[in-house]
């Protein structure tokens, strides 16, 4: 497996669970089908697409490749379907969130250093990445927006983001090395949450 | 009259009836003439800078030709004026963006596609175009964004700009065939309103 | 002084005047430091990011250059430790809003023409430019926007954006006169909201 591809994957997974995320919390304000993948959708592409902007990519990857807009909607169309069967939907928003955050941060922060922006901008370009979604999704559903709650949320993704800047300088950014970034940004959010949860 | 031409009154009767929902929507909320302006322009202009930023036409139409400004703000304005003998504004405000929504789905699916975006991202910058103004003048407003309410919207548009992706493949993108998409998209939001208005 | 170190010491004045304002706001909504500097930063980088992707300075030079972040993040932080030497918060909001609706009508405007942005055009991403930062903070702190309140705030901006687009034209777009432009636009706002007081 390629670098690009597994860029792309990794990228693709996050589009899938920010849509699953963003479908859950529609889903949670009773919103109908087409409002659940409308919601779905933002949160899945909504951070890439500010990157992309932001870094001169355009047409944003998720215009440019049909791939991001399908697994965003089929994602946030299965959710809607299945939610019935998922209980406790506030939990799973914030779980998949916590993921999302951790794969975005990640390819976020690679795709800006790619473009030559310096690394205190990839950095901030890949915390913006990763929360952008999150951001829309909570302005649309009308809930405080989860990065200005008092757990720890983007500032998982500032020290994900200065760990890849970090990797990228010392020419160890490799699939290892990026995946255990992820899986840092993913367990801090989750930790911190939890840490609150029994505090 | 050119295509160019007709694009262009296409685009600038698209901007003023934004303008004019927006403002009704603000004159609702009892703003005042200033407060009125400003949202009846970012109904206007707003899916039309998102869609330029995102096939990299810079500056954006609504910055690098004044007439866009101009057309929304006089609009936003006259409402303003003429508000007292504007009975039922509700009405007003979605039967006024119902009509945008048809123009600028077309426009901006076409100009999309004129950047060589590929026909999955050309149908969403379309769907963007259209609805990202009247998102902006819910967010505002503090509306419920009406893309999230029960009713057919961003679907019509996403519908619309298929066919404009369909004709423009099929060489058939003239004036009358896209007259025919701008009604298209009207009709079908304005009966999934109403239907749900006699439900 | 060069004339580009004097836009820079005045851009760089207002991301801490607006950070500062951002920073009050979100002590006011009793967020805790992270919400704090995260709101701080929306209010002093937001509108430049938009200004420079849409003049097509990508990145933009919020990311580009640190100097930014780090002014915006250490002057959030700054007044967060501070907050409980600062009294009255809410006109402190207002006063350093005021300032960096001056400055960053000022700049934004001169970096737009520089642009070779139409003059209409580029009164509109001055003004932006300057309530764009304090928009972003108020959606987040779920305020009703300040450029829809009844004073005068975008019509401030607005106003100075044209002293500053006839001063360019005619050739007297040096540092006296733009400073009495950014006075200029900062007076008639304080004005605007002490009659407001006071009536």
């Amino acid at each position: 497996m390629t670098t690009s591809t597994a860029l792309l994957l990794a990228d693709l997974t996050g589009v899938a669970v920010f849509a699953a995320s963003g479908a859950s919390a529609a889903v949670a304000k009773r919103l109908d089908l087409f409002g659940v993948v409308f919601v779905g959708v933002v949160a899945a592409l909504g951070g890439g697409i500010f990157r992309d902007l932001a870094i001169d990519e355009v047409p944003p990857l998720a215009f440019a490749d049909w791939r991001y807009a399908v697994t965003a909607a089929v994602t946030a169309a299965a959710v809607f379907r299945l939610h019935p069967q998922l209980a406790r939907l506030r939990t799973t928003v914030l779980v998949l969130d916590a993921a999302g955050l951790g794969l975005f941060t990640v390819t976020g922060t690679l795709k800006a250093l790619d473009a030559h922006v310096p690394a205190v901008g990839a950095c901030m370009i890949g915390m913006i990445t990763a929360i952008g979604g999150g951001l829309g999704r909570d302005l649309l559903t009308g809930e405080i927006p989860v990065v200005l709650r008092r757990e720890i949320y983007a500032v998982a993704a500032l020290a994900g983001s200065i760990v890849v800047a970090l990797l990228s300088t010392y020419g160890e950014a490799t699939t290892g090395p990026l995946t255990g970034a992820v899986v840092f940004v993913f367990a801090l959010r989750l930790i911190s949450l939890r840490r609150r949860w029994s505090a």
